[in-house]
């Protein structure tokens, strides 16, 4: 943990200067409605004591920030929540301060983050972005600003991501194996890379098994919740049955089984259930989901430590995949069993 | 939602300046290895087109950022993430911008987290203290920087808590009535305000039924996870024996549950739970946990309401306590049920 100097508060500087508290205060913000000169000497007095609060004037001076932004789709997933700690934590071991702004997958809300973060002159910036067009990232790409993305990817940037076609794959290969066969999807957008790497890891599982893919079961649920309910009537409307399903992630899991429970369905016995992201590794749950574990924390950690070295100068793109795998709880019947 | 001008880009500046995109960046960033003139005007063209990255030297002219910060215990628990989201939400639809620092319930990370948004200039700052002790908020009280306390009260500040000690009466007395005698109380360190008061409303429910407290079923757990197992081991060793559990957080509840699992034991058969913040009303989790309402989103609202009041300028001190209720799921069974 960085050492801090012990704090010389405002109180400390007020005392030395003989002016109150609050005209400190004033004075430190540059409020113009302290005199210039009494401003200059109670600044440059608080300068003398090591007062901390002149990052702001230092940063325009040396053009550090020792801050890093970091920008994702929904705080209130856990699974970005803990992202979020993670990235935090490393990053402070580095001597960054974190700052998180949310774009609940929206893509002016993402703008604005970005163009916040570079407003506040941070060092470098962490983003999952939203990805239903590539002019975020080429916007920030512009701002000349070392930024590396989470979670999904795009080849023309540095990114840290788990094996999502692998991860989809070794998901639905588990079912199969289980004696499923009508698995449904619920995946999210296909513009999100990580949501259709793991389509296509979906489709792999089923050649490889020789199973034909139902496409009527592969539905795409909104990312940012809800969406669940409306998907499941209208498979019950259209007379689609499924005994197993495999969602994008925990969080759609989670929805998707409360959403079984309302019709009195039980997990796993009247149907199986995966998710993604193994939320349960961090968060103690009584629910026991067999998910895809995306190993959040090595994640997190490799995209702050290319981001601080892309910070200390490194120019290279550097993009990593880890690989995922099975974390199994006890949502996964075999099918064999009911025979 | 605020409406934002179409974006300025480096590269606009660069054509129209005739220097290249990573000399505009530095230059924007007053980087000292641009010549002076060129950066002087550099940066006067961006500001004649409207470049937004000027607002860290406007707020050294101006003394506002359009900023709050958001200081929070554990952004990894679903009840902090959620309330950070609406808070942002709030804030966005005020004109400012938040920005998370998360301290880990940490006395120094909070003191670096309260200096780190100083220098950052916010506008105001809403935090959920860690209270062991007062320093840090005589701290930030003394930077003159409007705040709030969110779920933690200090009667010398503005603050927006829920009635803790009714919230600790209330599922004392639902278990009480269901029968339940021996009651666990897995709570948070005394130093926490709604700690201390759901405890006092633990007791005063007690005291109405005219049942005896046991001071042995009071435990203290960390309020930074994992705590719990060694609680429930400690009691099996002294032979304390409990049949409900009422939680400090749906957090610590999941964790009591997950521990009573590996044990063997069924919830709500073998034991009840009641837990607090109700946090199944905003992340669908198939486990119907009866929990405590703290009104999370309204409580999140209030309190960005009363901080963007006195970074416009009001002086008065704000104290807002909102009432509880039960939200019932599933976890509590009533013990007339057994004989």
């Amino acid at each position: 943990m960085k050492k801090r100097r012990p704090a010389v508060t405002l109180k400390d500087i007020a005392a030395k200067t003989g002016y109150s508290v609050n005209t400190v205060s004033r004075a430190l913000r540059d409020k113009d409605d302290i005199a210039a000169p009494t401003r200059e000497m109670i600044q440059k007095t608080a300068q003398e004591m090591g007062h901390v609060s002149n990052t702001l004037a230092a940063s325009l001076r040396l053009g550090y920030t020792n801050t890093i932004a970091v920008i994702l789709g929904d705080i209130s997933n856990p699974h970005f929540s803990i992202m979020m700690k993670e990235i935090e934590g490393y990053a402070w071991k580095a001597g960054y301060t974190s700052i998180l702004f949310n774009t609940n997958e929206n893509e002016e809300l993402e703008l604005a983050a970005i163009q916040s973060a570079l407003n506040k002159n941070v060092d470098g910036i962490i983003i999952c972005p939203a990805q239903k067009t590539p002019d975020n990232l080429t916007y920030l790409k512009e701002s000349g600003v070392p930024f590396v993305l989470i979670g999904r990817r795009d080849e023309a940037y540095s990114y840290v991501v788990c094996n999502d076609e692998l991860g989809g794959y070794q998901a639905t290969k588990e079912l199969l194996s289980a004696g499923h066969r009508d698995i449904l999807l619920l995946h999210g957008a296909t513009y999100i890379s990580s949501a259709r790497e793991r389509l296509e890891g979906y489709c792999r599982a089923f050649r490889e098994a020789g199973v034909p893919v139902n496409e009527r079961l592969i539905r795409q649920v909104p990312v940012v919740s809800d969406g669940c309910e409306a998907v499941l009537r209208d498979l019950e409307n259209e007379g689609q049955e499924y005994t197993a399903i495999f969602a994008f992630s925990d969080m759609l899991a989670w929805e998707a089984w409360c959403c079984l429970l309302k019709r009195g369905k039980m997990v796993p016995k009247d149907c199986s259930i995966i998710g993604f992201d193994h939320i349960e590794s961090r968060l103690k749950l009584p629910l026991g989901l067999t998910s895809v574990s995306s190993y959040k924390g090595r994640m997190s950690a490799m995209a702050a430590q290319i981001l601080v070295e892309q910070i200390q100068g490194s120019a290279e793109i550097r993009q990593a995949v880890i690989d995922t795998a099975i974390a199994a709880g006890g949502t996964v019947r075999n099918r064999n069993e009911y025979n």
